[in-house]
């Protein structure tokens, strides 16, 4: 544990299920994503998650949408750290879940997410079978993308081990431990225990909660020296009470005023990149 | 893990060991322990750990400084709940840890603390025999005073369970998960999750962080649904990077702000009572 270090802030502000009716806070186009971007970076983001909508709200893997969204984010900081999706929740082809790494030169991303094993979501399984993780791995590989290890079980930790065994994934390891979601793991302190305990020498690692946890992960990370992921993606609500929606800002703020009792700053894009050693 | 119930706020404002050398805002006197009180209660506490002083600030077990301590309290408030130390840090007479059970009428204790085993604080070790405990766990059940159960270690909670077993202890159980003493268990989500789910059913929690783990131990009480205990005793420092003094209100003040952004609104000595089912 150590408290002292800067806390890495990494934003998911739309997601692929949230719509605009459910939430008119909802960032859809590349102008709102990189608005709600700006807001958020000057309060101390330094990673953003993205996925990509269409004029009909619904997600894209259109390389094209992902560029322009990159494009507008590239404009408000350089070194906002840029993390696109490789969902398969809409399309199961590791072409249509890779083709965003095909984005060259100034609007490359970072990183790129990599969920480490199969599962189910609260209304659909989310289908990652060995040979997609293993592709995308290699794909990250050839285009010096470092994945955001997205984890929901112990079981996905072992399968990074594996992929490291295989030569597929080299340090460093950003893991994302997502916790709260129905189907898969719930928040309490032994699951995140064992989670961390169970992760390769040297990762970092950040805590996302599902809907009504996700300020309690993002809390328990900041009191255990991890790191947080928080947005409208994982949680539409800014209080689970009263049904009121969130914002994506709002949610920064309520993450930096806990994390400020604690002591912890927020990572610059530029810290950020230090800590994980991109 | 229940976020919306209210939190109990656990005060311990003065300990065995700091002086005022140590930290200026140290309460010693009946009147100024009485003072932070006043002042903690009208912010949300619920409960009140005690030790006594005497005039040279050493510790003291004279039923007579804690009677005078109770009395100053309960002209703040007859329902703020009422622990009084049975330590045996600087004698191990049974008869000196529990004089202060002695004290009948309005100013009789709720609680008393209960250490579960022995252990080692950084520069001594403290020594609670098996007999002991069960003498104080006896004499507790027949002044009806309910045991503050301080665990330290997993193998204390086991001892708990055979308490239970032997009719030492009965329902309902409050146990402060007291970590990051440097002799005992650190902290950290396998620990306390380890802790959690070696409690007996139905046992009411807090955790207490020492010295530079007061607020981590106290912001993960309150994501995890539980209580906390707080005060100049267990950590002397607001800020460890700057060693800024705390006094006993401003580390109440920055429980409740954490608190208040995670829902939770701190429970009135009401609430504390039927919560811990007092």
């Amino acid at each position: 544990m150590d408290q002292s270090e800067k806390l890495i802030i990494n934003l998911c502000p739309t997601g692929m299920v949230p719509r605009k009716k459910d939430n008119p806070f909802l960032p859809i186009s590349p102008k709102e994503i990189a608005a709600d971007v700006r807001r958020c970076y000057e309060l101390g983001v330094s990673m953003v998650h993205l996925h990509a909508r269409d004029q009909q709200e619904d997600p894209t893997w259109s390389p094209d949408r992902f560029e322009e969204i990159i494009a507008e984010i590239k404009a408000i900081s350089r070194q906002l750290i840029i993390v696109v999706t490789t969902s398969g929740r809409n399309w199961p082809e590791l072409e249509k879940r890779s083709a965003a790494f095909e984005i060259k030169g100034a609007n490359r991303p970072d990183m790129a997410s990599l969920t480490l094993g199969s599962m189910n979501f609260p209304s659909q399984a989310s289908i990652n079978p060995p040979q997609i993780i293993q592709g995308l791995a290699k794909k990250m590989q050839e285009n010096s993308i470092l994945p955001e290890l997205e984890v929901f079980e112990v079981g996905m930790i072992n399968y990074a081990h594996f992929l490291i065994r295989k030569g597929l994934l080299q340090p460093p390891y950003y893991f994302n431990l997502l916790l709260g979601a129905l189907g898969t793991m719930n928040l309490n302190a032994a699951n995140i225990g064992l989670m961390i305990n169970s992760l390769p020498p040297n990762a970092i690692w950040a805590l996302a909660g599902i809907g009504r946890f996700q300020t309690a992960a993002n809390t328990m990370a900041i009191a255990l020296g991890g790191h947080v992921r928080v947005g409208l993606e994982d949680n539409p609500y800014f209080d689970w009470n009263d049904r009121s929606h969130a914002s994506n800002p709002r949610l920064v703020e309520r993450v930096l005023r806990i994390s400020r009792e604690l002591g912890r700053e927020p990572a610059s894009p530029e810290d950020a990149r230090k800590i994980i050693g991109l």
